[in-house]
């Protein structure tokens, strides 16, 4: 190895060892920390955060990779040195064009925005989250103003997320997604009966769903050894290392939800304990986008864990866990109701169809609140008119609408078109992956999931970031990202519920 | 304020903050952290600490010391900024001469030797943990070598912890407190029988001993919003600021010395707690030494925690947390077995008294260790020899042994001896603390802990490390150290409870 590689090396493992201190200190904010902590831990952020972009966007960073460019010419583009290098000069040349102080305070003023979000959440006060937003937006404005002017504001942030997708592509993409979804949704709302979902609703003791997720998750390949979930308000999955793995989730009484949420995570969670330990403490030693990373989390919350294979293996155990609940009610009616496509208030909620009307919404807005089309004072005003006329429902107040995620409080704008990119990539895989293991079905069914993690492991998840989403994703299923067969998920699985015509 | 200080004080928040996020990662790997998270979290350490002693040694940092001494000269000696100033000088001048290399080292061996002894602890097996005691022990030598000799090696390391004292000052006064420790022992030895503690052996279901600790620590003034309390192996109390403060502790189902490590910790917590807000992000804010420290965790758990007063107050409700063990036991059979004087195996379960010939036994071998006049191998043997000669206790297994405590796992040699610093310490502020609220009994029992805590605020917490030990002992109590107090607060409680000669 030469020695500028060498010493790239260790510099960047540095800064990788202070981006997952970051990580500690959010997930720990998030998770465990007593709320009079914020302050301080503000500062902590913004602290570790500077430090790691002053070293990151040092001189001696912009040398070793020029040094380093006909050693990488002569590598193997797929080598692992190859992509550090090319990937770190990528991340590079934008990292080094925004101050250090900008960067700094983007990460303490999202920490003291998501203690108070919590407040605001909780006692449903816009008001009171209002400036904290207005500064997270303000310090987005900044940072999109330290980079060449793009096609459109937006593609600056969105490039954060998903790299090398521009707002364009995501419209397009999503305009068709809306095509297919929209006349979907109208078909099935017409036979909005024909699923009953009220044996989801009830009195579900906690620890039991806890004892039953904790079933599904070692099924699953959770392992003590390396992982561990917690509780928190807004569920998410972070990772100190490939073997440090940390879910979130968060329980009702009153319903499952919890269970799919769990799913969510564990499928973050798998994507970051899959990566090649030999990427360990580098850079791409993690999921090479959002958009890559949330096709894990929703096939693992959807595509597996919504599906009848899954529940043939476990209903018996929640009707066990649950039996004055689920113990008459059949293995067909509670498909039918996990799966029931019904509008509504809450994003992480939502079903596989609506879900995604949510995430235009989001997407339309963020533009908006960027480009300052929306004031945001006005923002809960616009969300509840459009979520009445996207999804056609009344919002009661605002911690069941514009303050349900915590997104825009941490300082993310542009994360959540990733979402919908991930559902429509997580039925791209499930088709490839349905070509190869054409078994896949009876797998699940009796609880063998080693095919699928190894499968999912071997064409995605160890290569972490060596590559583009757009390669990474033509190398795992052979084509750039499509709706369609997203589209023709839902259709053949939503048509089969609600008897749609056409359907099998 | 000039400007010079103006940055010190910049420089140096950066670098407690460093220091607290180097907390943060050894309390959740303590707490929280799956086991295959250790190689990583070793990293991570390592990176941190190496940063924090960069920033710290710098040119910078020595230049802006020289160039603040007028202004330093210029002010009251007790003020906040002459106070920064003069102590961070003397931690300048200290940390300088240590490579940071070195000091990286020190802390991702610490982290490996930690995860390691958790499994050694767990299968008493010494023989997995001496390479990483070895480790930490050459270490610890190299680290020595650092800095102008002393007059004992042995300084070097103790100056860490106890800022100031030498290796003879702690002799000469354990020697005193030993002096009259072995005799008192011997005569309760003689008496043995007269307590019986039986009461506090059985079965105590641990949600309810955590229940009632809740309510103890409320009592006490722990309060949600800055404070949290967690399980661990080892107990321990840290702090990521003034106002996130982390209580660990461990129980057993067997007994009720949970009860008791709890209050221990809190003591601590109340510690960093109380540092005036001012000092917060400056070296300033934490305990003034290790000594100090122990002797808040060591009053809190005895003076108040083993006293009739407390009891009093607390007894009726672990009665009823209890009813099958303690319903028929009266209060002052109770208060007798929590005061058992008995030599025991264990440390932090051991009596008062007995406790302090742990500690002797510790500074012993540590001064030896690092001397190289016991090989490590060899440990497990002497330390049982030592402890049949000094407690007349036979070790079974080094899990109740030399493997008990995770100090020298986690590179902390010089650090037992501020214990017994502490015990004897605690005794001279208790006596202050008696003159000052001579209704002081009646208050504990009442559990108004308000005055107490006040003047623990006003006279000790609040100046966190602004003085040096000593000096902090002298503002407190008004003189030096002296072992008198302690000693005749144990032959006045426990000569009440053994009705020794000459006891009230």
């Amino acid at each position: 190895m030469p020695r500028a590689l060498q010493e790239l090396k260790q510099r960047l493992a540095e800064i990788v060892d202070l981006g997952k201190v970051a990580g500690l200190l959010a997930w720990d904010q998030r998770t465990m920390m007593a709320p009079a902590g914020a302050p301080a831990r503000a500062e902590q952020l913004a602290t570790v955060t500077r430090i790691a972009h002053e070293k990151f966007v040092s001189e001696e960073i912009g040398r070793l990779l020029e040094e380093l460019r006909p050693y990488e010419e002569s590598l193997d583009y797929d080598s692992d040195a190859a992509s550090l290098i090319r990937m770190t000069r990528r991340d590079y040349e934008k990292a080094r064009l925004v101050p250090t102080e900008l960067r700094a305070e983007m990460s303490r003023s999202a920490a003291i925005a998501l203690s108070v979000w919590d407040e605001a959440r909780e006692t449903s006060d816009f008001g009171l989250f209002l400036p904290h937003l207005e500064r997270n937006v303000e310090l987005r404005r900044r940072y999109v103003a330290c980079f060449a002017k793009a096609q459109e504001d937006y593609d600056l942030l969105l490039d954060d997320y998903e790299p090398g997708m521009t707002t364009a592509e995501v419209r397009a993409v999503f305009h068709e997604l809306k095509a297919g979804l929209v006349p979907l949704i109208a078909e099935i709302a017409e036979r909005a009966d024909a699923v009953d979902d009220s044996c989801l609703r009830g009195s579900f003791p906690v620890e039991r769903q806890q004892a039953f997720e904790r079933k599904v998750l070692e099924s699953f390949g959770f392992s003590p050894r390396s992982w561990r979930i917690d509780e928190t308000v807004h569920p998410f999955a972070s990772s100190m290392s490939s073997d440090d793995i940390r879910l979130t989730t968060r329980h009702h009484e009153t319903d499952l939800s919890a269970i799919f949420a769990t799913m969510h995570e564990f499928g973050h969670g798998l994507y970051e304990h899959g990566v090649d330990r030999a990427l360990e403490r580098t850079p791409l030693a993690r999921g090479a986008s959002l958009g890559l990373h949330e096709s894990q989390s929703r096939m693992w919350e959807n595509l597996i864990g919504r599906g009848r294979p899954f529940w043939r293996r476990f209903y018996p155990e929640l009707q066990e866990a649950f039996p004055e609940q689920l113990g008459s009610v059949d293995l067909e009616t509670f498909y039918r109701a996990i799966n029931k496509v019904q509008p509504s208030l809450i994003r992480i909620e939502a079903d596989e169809a609506t879900y995604n009307l949510h995430i235009v919404l989001r997407f339309e807005l963020e533009q908006e609140m960027l480009a300052g089309r929306v004031a945001l004072a006005d923002l809960p005003e616009v969300w509840n008119m459009r979520m009445r006329e996207y999804l056609g429902v009344d919002v009661p107040d605002d911690a069941h609408g514009v303050l349900q995620d915590m997104h825009w409080a941490g300082g993310s704008i542009g994360y959540f078109p990733t979402y919908s990119l991930g559902n429509i990539v997580s039925a791209q895989i499930w088709e490839r992956l349905g070509a190869d293991l054409p078994d896949l079905d009876e797998q699940i069914e009796r609880g063998e999931l080693g095919p699928l993690r190894e499968w999912l492991r071997e064409r995605l998840h160890r290569h972490g970031r060596k590559f583009m989403p757009k390669e990474t994703l033509e190398r795992v299923v052979g084509g750039p990202i499509d709706p369609r067969p997203y589209l023709r998920y839902l259709r053949s699985k939503l048509g089969e519920i609600y008897g749609l015509p056409g359907s099998r």
